[in-house]
């Protein structure tokens, strides 16, 4: 695995277009990698995302909410934006005792990307936490989430159903489908 | 499962602000769901994102390129865009073939996914391709591509490294594995 260590492409002037809390979009002149004149439109997050999956006897727990820019309900592991300043675990915490009630006693970290490299530079993180514990639910004004628990085989069915389709989701579905089939779940 | 009917969402007015050949960036005033006005800034995107990975004898091949949002190079399967027109298979198999010089006898559908639901529209489609054969890479002119052929376990090994983070690579990488761990690849 080799990585070059010269970017191809050449930015010419770079203008801020939107600007909002969460995030901000830049129009930059550039050069292609093939010499050529060309625009890019560019996503900056502000937060990162990041997911938590609480896990227990071989049920998970999920929430649902509308989701803004789809228009249509979507069921999701638990998720939120962590800015900057604060640490992921504490915000996998925090979101995770905020949607669902929970408190986790140890937190795994599953996986991590870039969300969707060709337009922004979004990263989330999602762990997997155990040790549950449950209280109540306290959810940020503008969510209007119900909370579900299922199987982990339930939401495995419901992925390859298409009937979750939240990127973070359906990736934390396959790997902890992928411990419990070689038996470090 | 149960999805309500309703979204609690309101839209007071939309105004576009940024427009390009690939996205658009609106922003929405709006009433939250808590019955606040708010404001929501959402980027569409006008082509479906398409992952298509190559998979013969236990190896499967993936592309290196600079990710301008990111600023860094990137290993990932072969991926596009696909315009609202074209047939998402042939989409596929294009991009495939350009990128690679690999042509598929048959694709099977791996997966869907919103990429980033919080903020944008984007979807996306992976395939595994199957009954390869091999030819001449035409990439295009904006891609500074390189091709890598390593085992699946290597890609696995790569993306729980962090050294893969294509968020449709490391979804692909999980469902391989588990179809491999179940005995369906």
């Amino acid at each position: 695995m080799t990585t070059p260590k010269t970017n191809p492409w050449q930015t010419l002037q770079t203008t801020q277009v939107y600007d909002t809390p969460w995030i901000s979009v830049s129009h930059h002149d550039v050069i292609t990698p093939a010499g050529d004149e060309g625009i890019y439109g560019v996503v900056h997050y502000k937060n990162r995302a990041v997911g938590v999956i609480p896990y227990q006897d071989g049920m998970i727990w999920l929430v649902g909410q509308t989701r803004y820019p789809l228009d249509r309900y979507s069921w999701e592991i638990p998720e939120g934006g962590c800015p900057l300043g604060e640490d992921l675990q504490d915000c996998a915490l925090r979101e995770l005792k905020e949607e669902t009630g929970i408190s986790a006693g140890t937190l795994i970290p599953l996986f991590e990307s870039h969300l969707s490299n060709s337009v922004s530079d979004e990263w989330g993180i999602v762990y997997l936490a155990t040790e549950l514990s449950f209280g109540q639910s306290n959810p940020e004004a503008t969510e209007d989430i119900t909370i579900r628990k299922v199987s982990l085989e339930t939401f495995f069915e419901e992925v390859e159903a298409g009937q979750i389709t939240d990127s973070l989701s359906v990736t934390a579905c396959y790997k902890l489908m992928l411990m419990k089939s070689q038996g470090t779940l």
